[in-house]
């Protein structure tokens, strides 16, 4: 991710400072920001890589071919759980304790079903208090959908921006709504899932598919009365896990325990990760990884862009309900009626 | 899916095959001869749906056209299962106890993998001795893929041809490659997942996501020296199954042991899809999920095909490898790189 030398132009951060020194912000304005680690600047760019106007979207694009050579660094870690699993809770004692061991943390969050208004609740600082106030940590709320692969690619370019203002690691946290958790997992180094004990009834329904993604299952809130039912819960996730294919070749999916309130089992997960990242960089995973889910992510923006231009003709939109009705009734085949769809989608205006 | 009367043509089956005299075999032929349940016609009118021609493709939609009031009056059954799970076996005694019940069992299959030359392998009769020689049963080898929604468009329309012809059963094979248990899974009511025991390791590795998908877990296998670790296989199954949000909304996933050699548990499984099928008509589910199924399949049949537009532009292709080495490599941002990419798509030559 640090070829800086393949570039087309040699314009540095400073000389594009010196041209666009009129405008109000200029594109170097922010590169320079970022890369000299200014929290104020940090923001506006990522709140600039979220814009849906046309103008910002080229200015992020720019930003970010200068932010390019300085990613990558970090390792990034997905976090997803049920509500009520303590996420916020854990990343709050998680976060502390990786910032007071000297890394500087950023917390992302992802929730597909924000809009502009809902965005900050999730990422909403007093959730995590001491951690917010730390000055190695940096806490954004999520995105909000909008153009070009929406909170998805919002998120993928952030984690990029804030690589670039030196974050070591980059913790991003889903909602678990629709199809959060793969967005997550197609983004992150390691994925960890939390888990807590309930009685009975309450341990259905992990959500379908996502015990597969997972490379670690942490089982929080493993204190008090609850800590003999977390250590049962542990013994049949490991079972269970046996029957399952790995997320990560190479490495084992197992179950832990921890406590987010009274610290037990914290260090032990950052050792748990470490020891993943330390073995995927020597196996060429972690890289292959990092280059498979860029590719993956190019491809997926290409799709979302061409459905993009065919639901969003106009004689598609207003023929769709009825094509739908005689599928449905069985007065037309699905494969005639895909056959018509384009022929209207073909027909140039 | 029975809505004749909203037919714009008038046409009978015998006046198309009035108005075709003359060719070869008219489209009115193969409408009659699936209706009159003639397995020559049968066959040949499931070549025609299997063809990759352009003229045939328009034959066959309109065959489909007539037999389309005359489909959806089957239970289709989706079976897979690891090679060595018993499949063929299980499928020529499952398939011999419906016959003997009097119905009428057509036995399909997936094989996404499946070249022309490679395509007869799966269905082969041989694999079947005494279902493929049974009055009611019809067995068909795995269609290739090709034009137009590939091998899920064409074991679709396969089944909607041999619902018309009456068969009452529809059991769709999977191999298991890819994606193919997720195809099967959508266009089937009740999905199967054939499982053996093993000692210790050769239990991992049911395949990502695939028991997420089942509606039953049949241990096949469960005879003899066997059958004591297919009864613990089958608790430690339902166990984990607990964790598991179901299939089907309203419907528990359970493990049921079955032996194909001896016919044990044959019947029970059965009875198991009767419960499921009796159960999801009467909620309304069963017409629902196969709704949502046909609007799926159209849906994922336009994205077939505008992915197949885009990948087929010819300076796109020119320009794909170089784009992804740049996205690798780190000179272009993702987004950059699909923008430019829609640019050379969108310019009109």
């Amino acid at each position: 991710m640090s070829n800086g030398e393949k570039r087309k132009t040699d314009t540095t951060a400073s000389e594009l400072f010196q041209k666009g020194r009129r405008r109000k912000k200029t594109n170097g304005d922010f590169v320079a920001g970022v890369l000299g680690r200014n929290r104020t600047i940090l923001s506006q760019t990522i709140t600039l890589v979220e814009s849906n106007l046309i103008d910002d979207i080229t200015a992020a694009q720019e930003v970010l071919y200068h932010l390019l050579p300085h990613t990558g660094n970090s390792i990034r870690i997905g976090i997803t759980g049920v509500p009520g699993a303590g996420k916020s809770t854990f990343i709050e004692s998680f976060g502390m304790f990786l910032c007071n061991l000297g890394f500087h943390v950023a917390v992302l969050a992802i929730d597909p079903s924000s809009s502009v208004s809902k965005g900050s609740i999730l990422g909403d600082k007093t959730r995590m208090e001491q951690l917010s106030r730390h000055p190695h940590a940096f806490i954004r709320p999520s995105a909000s959908g909008g153009v070009l692969g929406g909170v998805g690619r919002k998120t993928r370019e952030t984690i990029l921006v804030c690589e670039a203002a030196g974050f070591d690691i980059i913790l991003v946290e889903t909602v678990g709504v629709g199809q959060s958790e793969g967005m997550v997992r197609s983004m992150v180094d390691f994925f960890l899932l939390l888990q807590i004990t309930g009685a009975g009834d309450e341990l259905q329904g992990i959500k379908k598919g996502v015990m597969e993604l997972a490379d670690a299952i942490l089982i929080n809130k493993a204190d008090g009365e609850n800590k003999q039912s977390a250590m049962n819960l542990k013994a049949e996730l490991n079972g269970m896990l046996r029957y399952l294919k790995p997320a990560t070749d190479g490495w084992t999916t197992r179950a832990y325990t921890c406590s987010a309130i009274n610290g037990e089992g914290i260090k032990d997960i950052w050792d748990v990760i470490c020891r993943f990242q330390e073995g995927a960089k020597k196996s060429g995973l972690f890289h292959r990884q990092r280059e498979r889910q860029t590719i993956h992510w190019m491809y997926s923006m290409i799709n979302d862009y061409l459905k993009a231009r065919f639901y969003s003709h106009k004689e598609i939109q207003q023929a769709l309900p009825s094509v739908e009705q005689s599928v449905l009734d069985g007065s037309v085949s699905v494969t005639k009626a895909v056959v018509d769809l384009m022929e209207i989608f073909e027909k140039k205006g």
